[in-house]
């Protein structure tokens, strides 16, 4: 991977931020955020702005360009990506280490007397916007919205905005009609006293509405807003794909419906003089509902008095508990995704040893094995397949450039998933088709035993996920390991691989209680630079724990693995393994036998279900 | 404890809520908050205000009367002492349940529209202000300071403030001069720009000063404030306290000294003028340096471009990290300490079979133990002697009303700790007298592994307490138990027995990081609502960790007990314990033998000795 030349870019940039055409005033400082005008985690080519103007484009990373400067700042997961893929333009800020200046902080130091930070209030997320101008303000600088993106003025060949057709999902999948959602969302309105919600996450407005898309690579939604009065519902969306009759049908576009259930459909880019419409004719206490990180632009058009802010949206904390079809769905998916992962390592122990297997085959034939089964769609993420020391750079997509062989001689990390019509999976496992050494059997090990102690753990109703963060790191940091990112993130039902508002990770601390129903990742790691990665990662449902007493009548939880895929038990080191522990592994691995076994069975692969009965033999205790 | 009648005096606040000699126009709800003018946890009688209007005594809890409704907010250590001590008056609104409704948000719940809620602006911290006053202003209710205390208007029989002599202590206790602290936070002035320090909290002013005060039971401060400059020191301090000539030795009042090391000592009552003097002559930039928690009063008196306003002071966080002169204090203020204790339960093992010895009894008898050692000064907060019953209200104090005989048929709860000269202790233990049962144990023992799960832990630089919280609950979680409070707090040097800003605890997310030479408790607990209560509380010394690997060069930190004082083998089911826990308390126990086994030798106390050497017998593994 060479950088990103980004000199002549740079020079540009910094032409247009003091340019009349495009700022009234010259701007001292522009940012540019990772997230498009949905503040999305995964976002269109033509919203890869900051991947443009820098050459990293890992998921996660906000570009700060000055009149002298070009600062990027990224998380843990992204360190050596980041660092390889940009020049030395641009100084690489590890956010999350103790001496790494905030963005704010970092401009008050650099910017001169007086400055104008400039940033597109689309595409800036209005906490944000808040936290930012503030510290600005207070240190006589000013943050400043800059209508048209800078970036977009000097990106010649930016492609189009994606507007692909739309999947419709019945009952079946979705368990809940976009009718009784709209009824439940409006009396969850009424409860809080608004009369208007703003739905402006992707996901969140293909779930309302019981509709899929293709708009976004990896996650299944389309562009769109939709805004919900107590009596009406738009939805903002572009091209013909209102058109589609089996759409229309879903939507009942063309039924004589009741008025509060019509919906009516506006352009996409209509979605801000409407709302500004909206909120130039409130009454006294009618409210609007917004996310506090929907974009400041959308949020300034409703005035400040009539705002109702929350960093979790009703359709957020909704959309996490599935329903029943939802979670069936998922399980189905996860053993449709375990098939398909018995294959490829069957496959990949048959193939490495010839020398001919490189990362990118492994993920191509992964993929391969996935398209086969039922109902798949696409991969919900870019498959992370890395050997050795590619292991270590924790988000890795295998490029031409960095392309390694898998051998007998490296461990192999394949963290990959998929879209299918009834569930959204996300897995990693870490393999080694040779020998693999002592201390990386004991590294595997440390990681398995935080795996299990979260996938184990139990612990009373209304538990934040944050609480079960350190159970994963437990037995690294007993050896003076740890890794550098979260253990795990909420996992949409047939959406975003990534979702709020639960996760299990010392970082955040306004997630949502852990409720039944639930569905995050459990993914301890460890990394070593220049060397290896290990990371485990297992899809789980939160649900109700049977315990031997019951405090204040509160009830527990704990975790069921959705994910059904044997661990490697050549790499762990059983005698660091408790009985508990190693009963856990076993219980875990005669599910897989019965339950994947089974489907191999229905599906005549006979050999994947050999690979899947030897790679599951119980392990057995040793002195 | 029978609940004190309010009637009367609620309706005479609401009297004087109405009173235009104290409110420019009436008030609809006024808040009684826990606090002083110095946000103090423990207060002065005279600041007992909350206390006074409803009858509740407990440490934390805030009142708020309105027209209609008395209403009182409290954390779980108080449910129980609550509920006894108010009369139907008052409602109790159990904080840390997922029903209670916050303070805003029940006001705007309760309050007839366009409502006034006053508040003394003296003792309500500026960020409560901020917070509360934002969410009453969104409902359209307005929060007022209302100058003079209500409940001062109808105290008529209110105690007078205390002005008692102080204590100074030599570099042999603090290990560094007032001045060298006076040099150290201008250093941190000028990193952060700021050109004024004002000290707020009384502990800081103690500790900054290198004196001691007796003006609040169990916290050895005084009444004062100070403000630094960077060439100014301003101390505010009433009585004739500083007429003693070793205070003025101390602070070298009658000294030529270098100009910016002279004290200006002003009257108590004059800080508002005086800041509002210094908040007047700000140039611009010169910013003025406070606590988030200072009190509005004295946040409104900086001009609001002119505040730096911290969650922590850099007093607040240089304090919490003991340097070696503090470090060996506090280690042998606790043999002391594990010595009296010895005493008190050698002696309570032969006196409670005979019925004699009630709760009060205990107590008393702790306090003539701890008296009888060296630099004794006072005890570190009310002693919690409670058996049976009463071991389940958290927080509980005996009193005649409520004083239970101790028996061999109940399990006592001792919590218990003393300011001596060279440092301060707390520590809990639960002791059964008789038999316990075999649930009694099992409940023990899960409490045991939480408190070991903590003190044994390893960790990384930099983790903060919070994320340590869980380690000592996952073993009661597993059966379905829990306990309502935080697992342990800073812990002051010869100050307050509570300080921050680390602790351990699931509430917290803005604890600053854990570092070696801090001091925080471990003490988690279960308890049964009408039966029992069981805590085990050590005083333990962050230090650094010795780790097979090191991450990332960070290194690791892990805990070392400071308490000495055996746990009640009698009361452990060895059968749940694993090795390493097993091998935890047996090592613990040696050194209680090894350290305290010494000084008892040292004292000529024999008979303890005997005590100490039978109760730490080292656990056997049982098959």
């Amino acid at each position: 991977m060479s950088p990103k030349i980004t000199t002549e870019l740079l020079k540009h940039l910094r032409q247009v931020m003091k340019n009349p055409r495009y700022v009234q005033e010259p701007v001292q400082a522009y940012i540019v955020p990772s997230g498009d005008a949905h503040q999305s985690e995964y976002i269109a080519p033509c919203d890869c702005r900051r991947a443009f103007i820098s050459g990293f484009d890992g998921s996660a990373g906000t570009a700060i360009v000055t009149e002298q400067h070009a600062a990027m700042w990224t998380d843990g997961r992204y360190f050596l990506q980041a660092a390889h893929q940009m020049d030395s333009n641009w100084t690489l800020m590890k956010m999350g280490l103790k001496d790494t200046p905030t963005q704010e902080d970092w401009l008050v130091n650099v910017l001169p007397e007086g400055s104008r930070v400039g940033v597109d209030p689309f595409i800036i997320p209005a906490d944000q916007w808040k936290r930012m101008s503030k510290v600005l303000r207070s240190a006589g600088h000013d943050l400043v919205p800059v209508k048209e993106n800078l970036i977009d003025t000097i990106w010649t060949d930016c492609p189009q905005r994606p507007c692909k057709p739309l999947i419709t999902l019945d009952l079946s999948y979705t368990g809940v009609t976009w009718r009784d959602k709209i009824v439940a969302l409006r009396s969850k309105m009424a409860e809080r006293k608004v009369m208007w919600f703003v739905v402006t996450a992707l996901d969140e407005v293909a779930w309302l509405f019981n509709l899929r898309g293709s708009d976004v690579e990896y996650n299944p939604v389309f562009f769109a807003y939709a805004v919900i009065g107590m009596n009406t519902i738009r939805l903002f969306i572009d091209g013909d794909r209102m058109m589609d009759p089996a759409v229309r049908e879903h939507l009942q576009l063309d039924s004589t419906l009741e008025p509060e259930f019509k919906i009516q459909v506006l352009p996409y880019g209509s979605i801000l003089s409407e709302l500004q419409a909206v909120g130039a004719g409130l009454s006294p206490k009618e409210k609007v509902w917004l996310s506090d990180k929907a974009s400041y632009a959308l949020t300034e058009a409703i005035p400040k008095a009539y705002r109702y802010l929350t960093p979790y949206t009703p359709i957020c904390i909704a959309k996490a508990v599935k329903n029943a079809a939802e979670t069936e769905g998922m399980r189905r998916a996860h053993i449709k995704d375990a098939v398909a992962l018995c294959e490829l390592f069957n496959w990949l122990e048959k193939e490495v040893p010839k020398g001919t297997v490189t990362e990118i085959v492994a993920a191509d034939k992964a993929e391969e094995f996935r398209s086969q089964q039922k109902d798949f769609v696409e991969l919900s993420f870019a498959t992370i397949s890395s050997t050795g020391p590619n292991g270590a750079i924790i988000h890795y997509k295998p490029v031409p450039e960095t392309n390694r062989t898998l051998s007998v001689n490296e461990i192999y990390l394949l963290d990959s998933g998929a879209q299918y019509k009834d569930g959204t999976t996300d897995v990693t496992r870490t393999m080694h088709f040779g020998t693999p050494s002592a201390y990386e059997k004991e590294c595997f090990t440390y990681v398995l035993k935080g795996h299990i102690a979260v996938s184990a753990a139990i612990f009373p109703n209304g538990t934040k996920g944050h609480l079960l963060d350190s159970f994963a790191r437990s037995a690294l940091w007993d050896c003076g390991l740890d890794y550098l990112h979260g253990t795990g993130h909420g996992v949409g039902s047939f959406l975003n691989v990534h979702e709020g508002p639960c996760g299990i990770s010392y970082k955040t601390f306004a997630d949502e209680p852990l409720e039944a129903g639930m569905i995050v990742s459990d993914e301890p790691g460890y990394y070593e630079d220049g060397s290896f990665g290990i990371r485990i990662e297992n899809v789980v449902l939160v649900i109700p724990a049977e315990t031997k007493y019951n405090f204040k009548n509160r009830g527990s939880l704990t975790f069921e693995p959705l994910t059904l895929v044997p661990i490697q038990t050549k790499m762990i080191d059983v005698s660091l393994l408790t009985e508990k522990e190693r009963n856990w592994v076993n219980e875990y691995h005669q599910k897989c036998r019965e339950v994947v076994g089974a489907e191999l069975e229905r599906q005549g692969r006979h050999e994947a279900l050999r690979w899947l009965l030897r790679e599951t033999e119980p392990l057995v205790r040793v002195q």
